[in-house]
Parts: structure tokens; C-alpha cells; sequence
């Protein structure tokens, strides 16, 4: 009944059919919980429907709770956590795991000690952390990872050297503007925000250059900087597109000559 | 005489000179009324011309009408619809029939039956519907679509995950900067005005952050997240560039061993 | 002599020298010129330097002048334009000669006719035109234009696609918004307006959505839209890095096994 | 001793565990110092640790200037600069020892010249380019730096392409909209602040046109222009790609005629 249980838990889903509907299940209760924490804000829908929310949540907890303890209990099926205690510990260490018991953590940590109301505040996002659970469900998350991991070194590099521009170039409007608006470029590290805004392109408005110096060098970082700015966007792009051809096909090319079909492996 | 006016309703415009007279009206037409009901939402122009609008409308009314009822009859022309009932019916919901019935529909639908106001309103809208009745005769329209039907899964992807990141952007801002601008960051909804307008970098400038941690954060959701929202620009870009190639040329490759020229279909 | 002349105007710079200093001069001047136009502008400069600029503006149309009928009188000795009038007619009409005409056009035509001074006032800006001379000097805008020639047909395509999607999220958030706030969001023309700012993210925050509806169907359109609006941005690009490809490389293979190079048409 | 001082400051850093040690303590030396010099721009910081930010800069520059006297001093052990003066004036001329003297000289001339207030000020900030120094360590600069020298020419090309079109665009909109908003688009100049913003598409929102024909001029600029303004964008990450490529791997081929494996040089 354990390697039952097992098998529904984390068994394949194309063949399993109880697998598969325990699996749409949890996805449409995990989607539920993001939706209910997310109206919870809405101070009206709080007011109106409070302990319709909080049932919600304690049914979700209890679900969850059980889901988990029947994962650790269950896991020793698994020939690679066979061992009754370490084979567990380890199961428990796995990232889908820690995902697990970190959505339900914050309930039992407010429940146990008398905490500080903004620490109870703020555990009430880590919440949110249920999104992850789809993890283990949805693919385009795995995708992402994937392309993240590919591309890390890429993104290093040009997340660098982003940073090294955002510097030099608020520097440059800090000298500049700070005597003209010295409330608003007050510092560098507060010039950067006007730098995030402007090498972005978000632009909000609520900081800019109004000398003549200072327009004639943030239009020049303008041009020269969002070029800059751009390179993770298209590293991620670029490698997004990669991973997805690499999940949908591959190149076969077939000789007019000889009639053989070979894989292009370029 | 049906399977004639069938051939300059449908026919290959190519070369039948009717048909294309027909297409060219009707484009013509269309356009006009776009036109028409644009401007007949401007004020002063809706006061002076009023009823000049309304005769337009009228008669393209009745034009459109007829040429629905044209085309219902004719169908039978085609072997695919032969039958007189069931062969109409089937014809009626093809997705280009659709819409010529929606672009008349609204009127019909106000004369006869006293609507509220507000429901005619909004009916009057679904008359720029008829913009979409020149799919039948404009490539472009087609070539998207082909391009998101081509693209759906990989954008249903990129949609899932930009709607995890702005979710999780808009409650971490949120819960940052609540307590500063509770009338602004008021819910995590409220929020995720905010963070559709940072991260596909619009930034109206009507919601930012001006905490320090805010500004923080806010900057570090700027640089890292405007990338990934840019990933369904970049699958449309290259969907597009696929498919006008693929329009435009075959590539075509010569084997340097034996110097014949082959097609090459990847 | 004719001949020789000719040959300074519209010889190969790389072999005549006096072809290649003239060709300098030429350069500087209109920069200088287009520089002039420019700082004309501003106010204080030109209370402070009014007579410089308009001395300036003489030498320069005498120059202009000069070279203008220089070419028509030489462009004889060109064997395509070989015939007195007929040749020399044909000359004035190819676009380069044109744009030299443009350049001085404007000066003649207010020394003619008394005009009224709002025309005149346009046809100074006319005199921004000679930065057009440049084209016969600098290759940039031979690139640019030969990109927009190649791909004038997937532009035109992306335009129209473009134009629809701005008419429908237009009239979208106008039929949401008009009730809010009706001098905003007036017409659908005025909308319009929001469309651009927000489809281009520019975004200046002069005009955009306040009610809940109209801020959700604000984002949804952000989001999607962006992509779209996107698409002649990655046609120019794309196009350009094809084009500088061109005048760049060819790119040679060089078989391993029987060493001989051949050129990779791919 | 001579040799290994500079073994240990410019010799490989894999081989040499001491260079390695004197890389990694500089490197971390000169974030700090940029580090200090960012935050002493805040006021507060500024008043609270004023003499600890005085004191850790006697610091930097003191072991900045004996790095940079050993440097001097040993690079004679370096066969391209044996000489001991003539060797020594062109190592100094190299740029990254350059760098390193720019990294110490606004101390010095500081210290040797009673200087104007606004020129110390100035000067304060050239100390920013000790991140520079980090060039003789850090990869991504010099990847950025490649990339750019690679380029070079497709840049200037369409930095060129954007000046003129940001010249055109602004006249165009300084025309139409000077008489409606004399104070902000009072002359081409003060123009191509919005021109900068716009196609850039930063939009702060401080500058927009307000006449009908204005919007409509704007909007058509946006529409086309931001497409031209994404061209440097669009290099920069094509060649950090390539670049980045290069660096990673090399593309084999597999000829499949006879089998064999080659790599692909193109």
C-alpha cells in the first residue's frame, strides 16, 4: 500500500490515472491558495468574506500537511530513499521537498510562538511559496530553470557589466544634477534610481535631469546605455528560443543523393 | 447564375476581374466604416455630421446585409456545402461567415429589441468587428495568425511565466512599500498595476515605489524581470521572421562534392 | 575644363584628390549648416548672434548655389546626360539633384514672394532638408535605405498589423475608460494617443486607465500588445545585421578533406 | 626579487598562487573603495563616518600608490620594456597603467595645488575610475570591450542613422508644437530632450506634444522611430552573442559522406 501511495504521489502521470487526477487536484488547489492570498490584500474582500478566507486556508494547510507527511512516509518505496531515517532526511532535503514544507512552515511557526505582528506579516507571503509548489507539476517554470542554469555564465557576465554602467553613469548624473536638484539627486546610491528607471526604459517620471548639461548627458546614457541594459533580454531570449527548438525537434536533413536521412547536429 | 456570383463572392481573384472589383469595393468599404466609427466617437464631429453618419451606417448596412445573404445563398455553389440546409448551416460557422454576421448582428439586434443603454453602447463597438472581415481579403492578418497558432505553445509559456514573475514582483512591492503609500500599493491587485507598467517598461509614472527598500527592490525587479517579460516579444519576432521567409524563399544549399544544387527544407 | 569640374563634383573620391578635398569642404559645411539651423533656435542664441547666423545663411546658399549650377552646367559631360537641355533636365530630376535644389529653394522662393510668415516659418525647417545632401557623401544612410527598400514588404505588414492592434486596444480602453474620465479618453482618436504612449512603452503618464476594469484591460494589452508593437523594430534589426553582413563577408568554408575553399551560400 | 614582485603583480594567475592572492585581495580592495566612495555621497553615512571614509582612502591610496611605484619599478624584468627609462616611460603609457595612475592622481594634485572647490569635487569622482582596475582582472569588461571594437563600424553606422533621424524628428515636432508650449519645446535643442525620451522610449512625461497635430506627428514618430532607435540594441547583442559564442564553443561538423568530424571555422 506504501509503494501504492508512493506511486500516486510522484508516479508517472501518462500511466497512472490516479496519479493523474490527484495531480490536477493539487494544481487547482495550489492555483485556489494563490488566488484567495492575492483578494485577501483587497481590503474589502477581507472585510466581506474574512473567515471564508481563513476556512480556506486551514483546509489548504490540513491538505497540504497531510500531502507531505504521506511524501516522508511514503518516500522509503523509492529504492533511492530506501533507508528507513536517512533515506527520508534525504527526501526531505530534495528542493520539491524543502518547497513542500516551506509552504506549510509559516502556518505552524505563527502557531507555535508569539510572534512580532510585522514578522507574522511578512510569513504570511512566504505563502506565495505555494506557487512553487507547481514546480513539480508545470513545465514552463522547469523550462525556465533550464535556461536559466544553461545561461548563467552569459548572465553573470552582462548582469556585471550592467552594474558597472548603472555606477558610472549615475555617478556622472549625480555631479551634474545634485547642485541643480539637490533633494532629488541627493546621493549616488539615490541617482540610481534614476538610472534603473531611465537604462531600462521604465522612465516614470518622478526623477530627471532639468539642467542643460545634464539633459545632453542623460540623452547621451540614454542612447548609448539601453543597448547595454537590452543584453539580458536577448541572452534570455536567445536561450529561451534554444531550449524550446531543443524540446520540440530535431534537425534531420536528408542527403538528395543518396536518399539517407542524417541529424544536423550544427 | 448562383455559381457565378459564388465565384466573385469567393472566387480566386487572380482571375476573375469581377471578383477583384468586388474585393477592392468591399475593402474600400470596410476602411470607410472604420473610419466612419472612429471619428464618430469625437465630439464635435459626432454634433456636426450626425446624420451623415448614421445614413453611412445605414447603407453599409445594407450592403453588408446583402452580401451576407449573397453569400448564404450561393454557398450551395460549392461542392464542400452542396446541401441546402445543412450545406448553408455548416457554411454559417465557418469563422469568416461568423464574422460577416457579426458585423451586421449589432444592428439588427437594437432594432429589435429595446436595449439598455449602456448594452447598445457597447454594441456600437462590436461594429469595428468589421475590421476583422478584411482577414478574407488582407495577408497580414493571416500571416499573425499563422504566427500564433504556429507560436501558441511556446507564448502560452512565456505567459505562464511572466504571470508568475509580475505576481510575485507585485507582492513583494507590496508588502514593502504598504505601509509608505497605503493608498497606492493598497492590495497586491492594486500592485500588479504597478508592475505591469515597470516590467513591460511602459512606467506611466502614477505608482513607484519611494521607499528606499522599495526603490531597491523595485530596481533589481526592473533589471532582472524587463528580460523575461520581453521573451513573448521575442518569440512573436521570431515566429514572424519564419514565416516571411518561408513565404519569401526556399534556401537553397550546392554540395561542394559534386557542385548540384539541392533544396534545403530545414 | 567641363569635364574636369565634373569630374571634382561627382568623380570617385578615391582617385582625384581635388574630388576628395571637395568633397571635405562639402561635408563640413552642411554639418555646420545643419548645426547652425539647429542653435538658430534657441532664443538667446539667436538675439546674441542674429546677424552670424544670417551672414552664414548667405555664404552658405551662395555656395549651395553655385555648386547647384555647377552640376547643371558640367552634368553634360556625363554621357547619360549628354544632350544640352534634354540631358541636363534629366539630370535635375534625379533624387540627389533634387535635394540640392531643395536646399536652396526655400531662400529664392521668400526672396520672390512676399509670403505669409507662418509659411515662412515652415520653409526655414525646409533648410533641415540639406542634411539630406549628406546621402550622396555617407554611407549610413545608403545602408538605411537600402534595408528599408529590402524590406519594405514585411514592414508594410507589420504597420498594418500594427495599425489594427492600436485601433482595437484603443477602442477598447476608450468604451472602459470614457466614463472616468471623459476629457482623457474624449474619442477613440484620443485614445489613440494612450494606445502609442503605452504600445511603444513609452509611457509618459499623461493619460492612462484609473478604473479597475480599465487598469486590467490596460495590462493585458501591455503585456500582449508589446510584442506586437515590437515586430518592425526586429524586422529593421534583422534586416540591418543582413545588410552589414553583406558589405561585409562572405563566408568561405575550406573543406578538410580536400582543402579546397568554397563559398557557403546558406 | 626584481622578477617575482612582478611575477607575483602581472603573472598568470593559474600557475602563480602568490599572483593569485595579491589578484583576489585587489580585486576585493578596489570594490570596497568603490563602495566607500558611492556611499560617502550620502549625507548622512557622510556625517556619521566621515574620518573612517578619510581614513580608508590614506589607505587605498597608499597601497594603490606602491602598487603602482612596484609596477614601475619591476616592469624592466618584463623583456618588452628591459630599458631602464625608455622601457619604463612605455610601460607607463600602456592603458592599464594609465588607469592606475588616474586611479591616484586627483589625490596628489589635491594635495600639491590649492584648487578650486568645484574642481576637488570633480575630481572626487575620477576616484570612480578605479573600477576600471578591475579591467586587469575581470573578463566581462573585456568582453564588452571586444564586442564594442568589433562592431565599431555597424555603431557608428547606426548612431549616425539615429542622430539624424533624433535632428529630424524633434524639428519636426518643435515646428508643430512651439507656438502651443513656447516654454518646453522652445527650440530644436530643448526638442531633442523629448526626442531622446520618446524613441528611446524612457517617456518621463516631463515633455509631450498637446495639439492634436502634435499627438498625431508624435505618435507616427514613436511608431517608426523607436524601431530605428533599437538598431545599436540589436548589434550590441548579436555581437555579445557571437562573442560569447567564441568563447564557449566550437561548432563540429560531421560530414556525412565519409563520416569524418571537423570543426566548422566560420
Amino acid at each position: 500500500m506504501k509503494a501504492e501511495i508512493y506511486a500516486i504521489l510522484e508516479g508517472p502521470v501518462d500511466t497512472n490515472p490516479r496519479a493523474r487526477a490527484f495531480n490536477v487536484f493539487m494544481m487547482s488547489l495550489i492555483v485556489l491558495n494563490v488566488t484567495a492570498i492575492i483578494l485577501e490584500t483587497v481590503p474589502t474582500l477581507r472585510a466581506a468574506y474574512g473567515p471564508l478566507f481563513d476556512r480556506f486556508e486551514l483546509i489548504s494547510i490540513a491538505i497540504f500537511t497531510a500531502e507531505y507527511i504521506a511524501r516522508l512516509w511514503s518516500a522509503t518505496s523509492d529504492p533511492r530513499y530506501a533507508e528507513s531515517l536517512r533515506g527520508r532526511v534525504r527526501y526531505a532535503l530534495t528542493p520539491l521537498a524543502l518547497i513542500d514544507l516551506l509552504a506549510i512552515a509559516p502556518f505552524f511557526l505563527a502557531l507555535l510562538f508569539p510572534l512580532h505582528l510585522s514578522i507574522t506579516r511578512s510569513l504570511r507571503f512566504v505563502r506565495l511559496m505555494r506557487l512553487f509548489k507547481l514546480t513539480r507539476y508545470a513545465t514552463p517554470l522547469q523550462t525556465l530553470g533550464s535556461v536559466l542554469r544553461d545561461r548563467r555564465d552569459q548572465l553573470i557576465i552582462c548582469l556585471f557589466i550592467v552594474l558597472i554602467l548603472l555606477l558610472f553613469t549615475s555617478s556622472t548624473v549625480y555631479l551634474v544634477e545634485n547642485q541643480a536638484q539637490p533633494e532629488v539627486f541627493s546621493s549616488i546610491p539615490a541617482s540610481m534610481w534614476w538610472g534603473v528607471a531611465t537604462l531600462t526604459t521604465v522612465g516614470y517620471g518622478d526623477v530627471y535631469p532639468i539642467t542643460p548639461l545634464g539633459r545632453v548627458m542623460g540623452g547621451i546614457i540614454a542612447i548609448l546605455g539601453v543597448g547595454i541594459f537590452a543584453l539580458p533580454a536577448g541572452i534570455l531570449a536567445s536561450g529561451f528560443a534554444d531550449e524550446l527548438d531543443r524540446q520540440r525537434t530535431k534537425r534531420t536533413q536528408i542527403c538528395p543523393h543518396c536518399g539517407q536521412a542524417f541529424e544536423d547536429h550544427t
